[in-house]
């Protein structure tokens, strides 16, 4: 059962060459064709080429596929080579002639075009509600622990007090960044493709507006070439906006990842969060975040292939933009998990007292020892002297008592205005 | 002259290695570190740290800076390893004691990381302006050419019926997708990191709200450690946004190399754009739009770069950060050359008359034979395998009467649609 | 079942987020982690470890589970996290407490490590042989088509004659270039990792020569940190070699999709190797040189996903290191069979004649125009300004007479001397 | 001065946007341009294009370009669009006539690419070279401090001991891993492409293995395409070469960050290589190393420049390959930098005394004392347990006594075997 079987007899390796994993990834994207099919047929009756009595046989074939969908009853059995050609074949068993109706007007780029758009812009949508969550743990962390000093590093040198109030807020605000580019990637997939056909549009009087509003979409990718070109185009901007919330989430696995170490002891974690070794009896492994961190950053590298696989091809549509859904949506999957794990292990942190005054960690307040003379009437420079001749000569004492009071210091972390600005 | 100097000899190859080409680069944000000095005196004056007379003097001495930087005649000579400590010495000179106190509740990092918040911010801005003056020339030569067909390929095969119209207002339209990454790019710039000193705020209570509405800054990076993380994340966000319209006009470039071969021969362009063979006279090669494809390719390969140098660091400053904005600022430069040369280019385009009845393409309408035959009551199935016949056995006539009329079709541009997409 | 299990409960999401797909990847190692333990178990007898008896019934069960996995009837259960937890608890099972002596003075990480060289080793020599294959296909096609005349291109614009032999003999001898890498890749893992344990070796007095020997590898990774720190750079250099090979399959790919677009019309294949269009019945799509393109490129990504999981990470084992296999071992089994097909495709092809007298070719003679005037004694500008001149007015008469006679020319492909580069 | 020029005048800015930033990056090929023209001139007296008093005198017009070049005399002006065009116009001015016959039989492409192959081989050679001093560095670093013990740490946490002379000797023995990749690039570059022309050869009867011969070349590109294709392909493996060995000295430099810090404290460096602070008096930051780090990183993003350049390509040359070189060669020039910095500051490193009786680090043997049970007779399980009991309760206590004896472990670092494997 292929489309475009024209009867010729084709070497069983190259079918399974040219179907690849298809069957295994569409399971992710069948809901979405179930919904696209939808608004196809109500405009298809809309417009005149079926009956509304032939509309109604197909929205009850839908519905049963859906429920299937629902309750993992669904299959993509090994004769067809993807989900467009199952529910086609399903529909058509089950209704006949009315079911062979709904490929009027639309092809099956079309198909995988708008199901990918449709799975996309949920499932960003899903993942920015993840990050959210994760958003607001941090702000609580940071809220709880906001007294807690932890020492700031420049250069991996100890340099000048922080806190974890601060360690975990940052990682708050930056995500915010990260939201700006998956509302970007939205954008990009909150328009209508639908109707582009082959990537040239269709000769048939289709009601674009219409399969728009009934999808939810926010706006039309109106010119068909351009809808076309989504292929390669949505995949690489949800691509870096995945990576850069990865890059986010890595970076905070790592600085987790170092604070574990005996080194530094700045926090712990339960053991049902850590592994042991299987030769080394005191070991106790960050292997949570260090997956994360792989993991993430196995995501970062994913626009590499959707530029490689895209870059260079003339315009129209080419066979190779089947292979960009595979890891794209596997990608997806695997960061909803990696927020889960991430939300829930975060929040079993341990955090440890610092000692301060510990001769590791006293020149943390070199900086403010400098502020207090500068503001007693020295200039910098000669403060900046004369506490470097301190440190040198050994007779420097620190001066823990400061307090940093202007906005996103370590004592005015702003929280709720961090809280504010993520975006709606 | 540096700033860390303890009167330690260091070896000249060495300090090279680490100066860099630092002061090249440093020339494109010398102008956003005098802006950013000036915020920075007024809210010192604000605060008590200097006096009014001290910020007449400051803002006088950093006047004269600025007018040098907008004439030409601002150099940052050998012995200073960047602009910032040029600068200083610049007001120094010239206001004494003064000069000094603007180093006050601020860092090296402060100013690097502010300068190029500013600069980014101003020049995404530039490109979003220049992709707009592409975007409507390129919806004007839609409109010019909407009647002008052009064989649409799919898998390089000759496929359906396309326009010249469709054509230029498709990559019309996926700039704004691209828009979509540039704004968030400019989101994540457009906020004030200033205050955050080596990365851990000041002890000193300055007044950042202040200095964010002096700089014209849509909001704070609140949390310093965040703001400092700016440092690498700027730049992946900003990459990937250059990068993304880079692969908008990098394939926009290849169509046009494609379609100047006279293979294709639907496209020339007058003498002045292309260029001749040392060895064959009969040459006129595409120059203009192979480089513009070359360049936007290393453009979009700078993401890459900026993932590398930041990716598994620990947070907090790391010197390696300082390399990255010798590339992200020439990409800046080379691309607003690209959307000149691109624009001025485009419009100078010859279109020439395909021949739709030629064996070549007569087959581009065979979708619209079919469709023509659902409309008279057959299935789609029936009238594949009708047309598909007719090919088969030679008897196939083409029918290029069909209008199609459907929003975003070929004969149904959408241009002001389109038009209104653009984000403002 | 997992080795390091200290009797904590661990939350089964968890649990299954660590354990990622191992089980799935591992099939393809199964078969070299019982090679590297028949070698470690012959070690641990010669150094007095375990007595002839226990090596006799180690090596013994270990046979049958080579076996098992030779009739694909070894399957790894959802209880263990890897075959090597599998492996272990079966020879326990049969063999009881001899079967846990097998793990005295290695690690896991050492049986993940040498299956790995093992696997690489193998599956490298594979993709070495298959290249040699095509190879020879594409120099045997060369010689069969070599009086083919083919347009040569430059800028994509008509340039001067090529033919088929030295299309076909060009990416034979660039595949050359290509084993370069595969061989330093071969080099890389063909060093027995073996006995570097967690990354620092063991204090138990284990033989590596004798391992070294018995796996038949060329020398030892000596140290045992640079044994570990394998995990990744193996990966990123054969993610670089498998990349460069897919470069010029891809490119090979490219051209051919390119010259069975009917604007060029230079090639055909048999309908077996081409698909339809679920719409349009004239379609005759190069599908599998499409897949190929995209397949080959999508491995070409790999090696930034190699670099992106390793790159800044300290030295010493991290949990992240499990990542690298799975895409890497994909990567190994997508490619022995898109070298299958690309071979066996290729020989399908059907060249079609190309008429260099048509408008369209005959400038490709130009340059040899030009040569003929220099030859009788004009400077080449003044042959050059001659011919172009004949160009401009309409006046020029090709000559397609010209014999091309130099080493690697059109006329003299030296095919012998191409094979015989190819490494041994 | 541009030799494509048909008269036609050219809007500046488009020149300038051709142009490029070719003159600054010619000046390191210009040695090599001058080497194949004298190798060319030879080969066209010997098929009796020129005569020998032609030869003569092309040969003393290159002879004095060859001494300017050395002297730091040449210069490419800003008349001339690269440094071909340069030496060509000098020949003229110089010689006349005959100056103009150097261009006979061959093209530019010819020219850049022969240039390029020169260059790269011997700069490869060059980075080998430094490669094998740093190594030679590193073994002797491993021999002075073998016995100095040195944490090793999995996951980040405390493991196993380790020694400085198996953390030195690590990093040389992976450099030899690199080897094999800059093996595999010279074997590449060391084909000698001339002839090749615009890519398809030469109608003249040029002897290629007198100019193979007479530039020191291996062998030849043989088929005139696949030496074009070099263009890029080239690159793409210089890239990775370089890359890898980038790779190894950027983790190497984030060891030594790393371990700069103080809460490792295991190194440090004299002030010359260090640098302070500009607000922080106490600091002293590693950034020759971090700079070392980022600068490797860089090249290491290279790779991603050269393929997105070149991919998808169809066959055949595009000036998009003109901007292959320019950052090619920056990487060259850098990382001789590099490796020249590394090997004279890793000289200066201040081992510090590590006590492995601390709280810290006595976990650190926690495998040698159950391995001497297992000597003793119980089964690792058994011992595993017991150590892992006596860690849990407190009273554990470690066994620093052990000798580790096996081929590269911590006290049998088999350097000399190691300095044996260095590909010569």
């Amino acid at each position: 059962m292929k489309l475009w079987d024209k009867g010729i007899s084709i070497d069983k390796k190259i079918e399974q060459f040219t179907v690849g994993n298809d069957r295994e990834i569409d399971i992710h994207i069948a809901k979405y064709d179930v919904i696209a099919s939808k608004a196809h047929a109500k405009m298809l009756q809309k417009i005149g080429i079926i009956s509304v009595e032939e509309l109604v046989e197909l929205l009850g074939g839908l519905k049963v596929l859906e429920e299937q969908i629902e309750n993992g009853t669904f299959v993509i059995d090994a004769q067809f080579e993807d989900v467009h050609s199952k529910i086609e074949f399903e529909l058509t068993k089950s209704l006949g002639e009315v079911g062979k109706k709904i490929h009027t007007a639309r092809s099956r780029n079309d198909q995988v075009l708008v199901a990918c758009h449709l799975y996309y812009k949920e499932n960003l949508g899903v993942i920015k509600d993840k990050t959210k969550t994760l958003f607001e743990t941090l702000l609580g962390l940071a809220d709880t622990y906001k007294d807690k000093v932890l020492p700031g590093y420049t250069h991996l040198q100890v340099a000048m007090p922080s806190s974890f109030g601060l360690w975990f807020s940052a990682y708050a605000e930056l995500m915010i960044d990260d939201v700006f580019l998956l509302d970007a990637a939205i954008k990009t997939v909150d328009q209508n493709p639908l109707g582009s056909a082959a990537g040239y549009g269709s000769s048939f009087p289709i009601d674009r507006e219409l399969t728009t509003k009934e999808m939810g979409f926010a706006t039309l990718k109106y010119n068909v070439v351009a809808a076309q070109m989504g292929r390669g185009k949505n995949e690489r901007t949800i691509a870096v906006a995945l990576g850069s919330l990865c890059n986010t989430l890595s970076r905070f696995a790592m600085d987790t990842c170092l604070y574990m170490s005996q080194n530094f002891g700045f926090i712990s974690f339960p053991d049902e969060l850590t592994t042991g070794s299987s030769i080394m009896p005191h070991k106790k492994n960050p292997d949570v975040f260090e997956l994360i961190r792989g993991k993430c950053n196995k995501i970062q590298a994913l626009q590499g292939e959707m530029v490689l696989i895209t870059n260079n091809l003339p315009s129209g549509y080419h066979r190779d933009y089947q292979l960009l859904k595979e890891n794209m949506i596997a990608a997806f999957e695997e960061l909803k998990d990696i927020l889960d794990i991430f939300n829930y292990s975060i929040q079993q942190i341990i955090v440890k007292d610092v000692d301060v005054n510990s001769d590791l960690y006293k020149y943390l307040f070199t900086v403010d020892n400098i502020n207090t003379l500068v503001v007693e009437g020295q200039s910098f420079r000669e403060a900046y002297q004369k506490i470097g001749g301190q440190v040198q000569d050994g007779t420097y004492v620190p001066d823990t008592s400061k307090k940093h009071t202007h906005a996103g210091s370590i004592h005015n972390l702003c929280l709720d205005k961090i809280r504010n600005k993520f975006p709606k």
